[in-house]
């Protein structure tokens, strides 16, 4: 039996006795349930307690849930006077005595709290939602970050790669878990259940994490078609029955096109990297015939940076005589015409291919997606024209799509000089066209 | 799949990247391959890097072990200058970035470290076996007790209540966790499959605490005997065959007869209190007919105490008439010489219900087992007299055992009194005996 | 493993090695390849030659399976000379030998066969497929049913009772077999996905029979409500956001509202009377606190039987004031007219009790469903006014439902008063309701 | 949930309502209980009466047993008169009405009987019980095989190999399957829960043989080595700590060593030749490396097939002076003492070869498991000296052991030849040793 059920039983009996010695527990505050909570009390029937404090909070309004967050701002902080007092203490000793006095007066007592609510049935889902409000709250509110730096510490230590579990979704998956991946869908969107059962199709594969706290609930997944040779166009993968759907031992390549993360209250926990490459080993140990892994990705900065440096006189990249081929895109039928998809063809990805390699952000890449793959050390392989034609695909990048490749053997190696001096990597072909542009 | 499988062949295949690489990685220090994970390497084949900690960790002799672990207390410390600088910063700023800036500097990197490792296959078990190194290293180096309080901190946390789930354990349940329990069943020995099978018969339950990064390992079980009235000896406990079997609809008992911890590297990361109270609500559920929820407990200190007490002249608890009575243990054979145990028995009892409810550490009893039992919420019940005629339960108690009963809707009170104030909750007979000893 | 997969291999790789040796194989008739099966060759690899046949019958048009059948009927029955021979010696001797004699002698070869093809992976899926065939092709070659004599009695032996699981199906279930309630729900028809998530929503339950040997494929499966007194009408059974959701322990009576069977190849081989027994016990254990267990189920055949009374005009059933008022029923909007619907309701319920008590086929009631749910030893309960306003609902019996109660202890002697002499049960009100029309 | 379970309390609740109707029903007998199965009562609430049925029989003694198996050759066979008459009907008309009347005049009540015992909880695990009582009053009462004529064909027909599911079985296998391997291998005898689990080590495997109504019951199983070779000798088969313990991939050969059927009571049904080729099919699969397929197997029926060679003057095996050589056997000790081990060795395995060669019943090998394997399609590769030292192996053979090989590719072609020649395959080797004796 789980925990979680059993959990609400004995939780559920507890709140009773609860109740039945204090009638006016349903009306105390989610302050008072907290302060419970941590008292000695909490120790008996800690999972009573910690259910008050979920029910509480999931009955507040925002206006309750903001005060909520300033009242752990200022109730449950470190005390100063005490830190440096103990700071001056471990300074001086540098025992045993000293370290554990210094760390109790650092830690807040927020991370005990939050430890103790975690032990109430969807104690752990309440915390995630709790860390969603919290960034929103955060956008106004820049001070509540200090409860989000330690919520987040808990979670990156609970959501430690160690205690996640792999697992393959398939179409004979739950539909609890399915009806999320329609939810979730982030990158090429699902329409309906029809959709979803093309993705699980032949010669497709699905796999997310998974927190075993978190049941039924993905934490990200990552979409792949196993095709023969590189993939450069999106249709043909979300949907099976547009490829020639070779036998599967036929295949030689695994196409990453798509990855979703589920949880907001999970955001800056990253998950990502672990799961490509993860995948990449299960693929090849059940397939061992495919010898290529590359992603199908998407560009969401070309355009934006584009008009940015259009608007700009003196932009490094562009040419004076790009920006007549360019203005042919005002037409808003531009790439069903096949004279002006022609025509600005070399040029946009040209410009592509500068934006990827030398648009920065401080030393690393501007495209979010690129500093992603490349920051796990993925090389860049292929530009492709007209690969995404969907509305999204033309308004983020005139339609193109790269190929991020995955070469286990170098990927550390490319992580390495990426994050130390911002190397790129990228395949030969790529590098040479670049410098031919 | 399990991700542990997965993580297996995807830090296999990183190793043998790694040594390609690298042909002295076999040969390095169990420190370098630490700093090697915690620098950015780590980032890009983190569990390569990490199962290289493990296989050096697991490799390497008592010396080589103490050796690293002072390597981690000097190496791995936060610096003490820094500390009292942040501690001033926060002082006087008070706001997310001294906070964090803080923290950051009181947060050991060996915090970081273990959680690192924790990504290898196998990282929480080795991270669970180095506690169990370490405590065994503090005995003689106190000052290791720093590295401790990281280490449990973490296991905490990870090990949170929220994070475990309840097992039935049935006698279909996989060998290799029923071989665990004859190896870690500390109570009641149990010789082997044929003892096992019998505490798993008609009538018998056993439930045991699991986490889901210790596939296999149980980390408590508790032992438990349905039967009509409360019970008062252990061999038809541990031997279905002897009682008189009744039906299942027919008891309206469940006695919790033995409780062992199975992993000395949780050592004082309690779950026994949770463990008991959750039986209690899931034999409830199951078995609505179920009206009394007891242990039948030795008592490891009294002859122990006993003892010290008949040699102190001034006992406050030893009557003068008391101490020929007690010369009579002297026999070895006292128990079964029905004439001697008569006569000793009233003293014994008398003397034990004092141990038990007089005998004080601080303000909470002396007995291990009654300090455990009273801390949950339980009251002392029953004293029962040839309970435990086995040597060990000779050795401790005189073959005395004790029942503490859960009355679930009195835990909480009988907590708080016994937490704040040292108040021993009892059944009315077993004070009322007391009184009038 | 499960077999089949497994099945599958070791077929595949049979296949190849067959393959090799005889280069003609995949060009073989479906009739060549069942004569291997049955030679002494398929002893040794006989899921490879099983899985030929199974192969070649899945590639055959109409005209070659018709062809098959007629194979099977002449080639692989009984040779009468040899019964005759075989029958006269069994009278004579009566012996073990003279009765194996007999018997082998009147086994058809088919049956044989057939159970070779089980072997096969897939084989059980064929073989119910291909029954599923041979019903098609009867209803022109009725000298075909001599084949489904043996096919049938045979999938009656392999789909008895005791080899059926009973498994609940609910939103977390495999979607594969969710699509396939979507596909067989043959009485309120679904729309697709959001409607089958209404109908495992709260106080909803759904079970299903399965066979070990049809992974993934439900045989029969029953929709129930869980309601406060008897349902009368459909709507807020099939979208419980319809009605006032009480929880789920207030409830006390389960309603069937739906039995759909989905293999046409097993028609005729009945489950429909165990499963919904089984049902009833098994919301019995689960819920104790329900009281009421009835159908609220169809009159398929009233309005058919109505009309050709209506035609008839000796009728003993309708009245001559009937008539008039059941004229009002030419208007299409009838029902939705409160004074036609008030005017033509008592006339109609009238008669449609007397359709269910004294309509009979034989010695047993006319209606299809009265026959099934009255022959399991059901009662009829009530009859209700406007319970199903759906198309099918007003054409089948102008929007009337009936509740058929099942009464556990009853239903034995319901069911052989029934069989044996025609004895329709009724509750007290219906049967009173019914005299005084 | 199983359907076991449920049918349990579907069964427990109908006998509930069966015995206030009726109280002398504990009372009735076994045959009235099946009389009331058969009639039409049973279908309304079989699972009640299949289970009185069930309860009856195993509280019957021998005697009643006896009794009871003869009133079913009495009272449940077919009617000779009838089936004459249907045997003339269908030879003149040979229509399906005439076909099926004439099966059902065949058909014996006593499967129909058995189908519906089938019905109740454990009904498939009381029919084969049933059938080992009645194999074993066989014995004395021959006319009972026209009784298990009908029930092995039922058993053959529900135990066919697509309903049989493969499962390896490992240490983490439920103790309730695992006690079952120590109680029921018939090979080389284990002593115990040690024994076992050294089975299950390193580099080996088991596999056995389930069916879906007999969960938790093993019906046939397979003990299988990996090794580096052919295996010669059992001791480090049976024990891995003694076998030089190379890693997996290291390993070309698996060696089958054990094999033993489960049920007596499925006696004849054999299973055997499947297991063995579909254990070879799933370690090709899992294990590519593998390249050889054999068993290491005794030679049951050798020593005695020799002593009464030597007591027959005129043996056509045995030289005079061989006589002399094997005189040296009447010494206890023989194969300990190095002088007389060379001295018989040559004489020895010279006549073994010819033993299994040469000697046969009819035209197949006197040796049943040469019979057995060469049955499958494998072939004799190689007589082993002192493969078994165990009391057993020197009784039954001298030590000496047998590997049969599985060829795949030769399965088929071998065992034609076997079953309509008699022609026994062996290796090169073996064949020209064989010739030089």
């Amino acid at each position: 039996m789980r925990l979680n059920e059993l959990l609400n039983s004995v939780a559920e009996a507890g709140r009773e006795i609860l109740s039945k010695r204090d009638k006016s527990l349903p009306e105390k505050t989610l302050e008072t349930h907290c302060a419970n909570l941590l008292s000695n009390k909490g120790e008996a029937l800690g999972s009573a307690f910690a259910m008050a404090v979920v029910i509480a909070y999931r009955k507040s309004n925002e206006e309750e849930k903001l005060k909520f967050f300033y009242h752990l701002l200022e109730s449950y902080s470190p005390n100063p006077e005490l830190v440096i007092q103990r700071a001056n203490e471990y300074k001086a000793s540098n025992d045993y005595k000293a370290y554990a006095a210094l760390n109790d007066a650092v830690e807040s007592p927020r991370q005990m709290l939050f430890r103790r609510i975690n032990m109430a049935p969807n104690g752990t889902e309440t915390l995630v939602e709790l860390r969603c409000d919290l960034l929103r709250f955060i956008k106004n509110n820049p001070e509540l970050k200090t409860i989000d730096y330690d919520l987040s510490h808990l979670l990156k230590s609970w959501f430690n790669r160690g205690f996640l579990t792999l697992e393959e979704i398939r179409w004979d998956s739950p539909a609890v878990i399915l009806e999320k991946l329609i939810k979730y869908e982030a990158v090429h969107y699902m329409s309906g259940w029809e959709d979803l059962k093309k993705r699980l199709g032949k010669n497709r594969r699905c796999y997310a994490f998974f927190h075993p706290s978190l049941p039924g609930e993905p934490l990200i997944f990552v979409e792949v078609a196993l095709v023969k040779g590189l993939a450069d166009s999106i249709p043909p993968l979300i949907d099976p029955t547009l490829d020639a759907s070779i036998s599967e031992n036929k295949t030689d390549t695994a196409i990453f096109y798509s990855i979703s993360n589920c949880q907001a209250g999970l955001a800056g926990i990253s998950f990502g990297n672990f799961l490509i490459k993860q995948v990449v080993m299960e693929l090849k140990r059940e397939l061992p015939h495919l010898t290529q892994f590359s992603t199908l990705s998407p560009i969401p900065g070309f355009l934006k940076w584009l008009s940015r440096e259009q608007e700009n006189g003196d932009s490094e990249f562009i040419k004076e005589t790009d920006r007549d081929v360019l203005s042919l895109l005002g037409n808003e039928h531009w790439y069903q015409d096949q004279e002006i998809s022609e025509a600005v063809k070399p040029v946009l990805m040209g410009l592509c291919k500068k934006y990827l390699f030398h648009a920065k952000r401080g030393k690393l890449p501007c495209d979010p997606v690129a500093r992603f793959h490349l920051g796990n050390g993925a090389r860049i392989e292929r530009l492709n024209w007209m690969g995404d034609k969907s509305a999204n695909g033309l308004d983020q990048s005139a339609g193109m799509l790269v190929n991020y490749f995955y070469e286990i053997s170098e990927v550390e190696k490319n992580h390495e000089a990426f994050i130390n001096d911002g190397v790129i990597a990228t395949s030969k072909d790529f590098k040479r066209k670049l410098s031919s542009i």
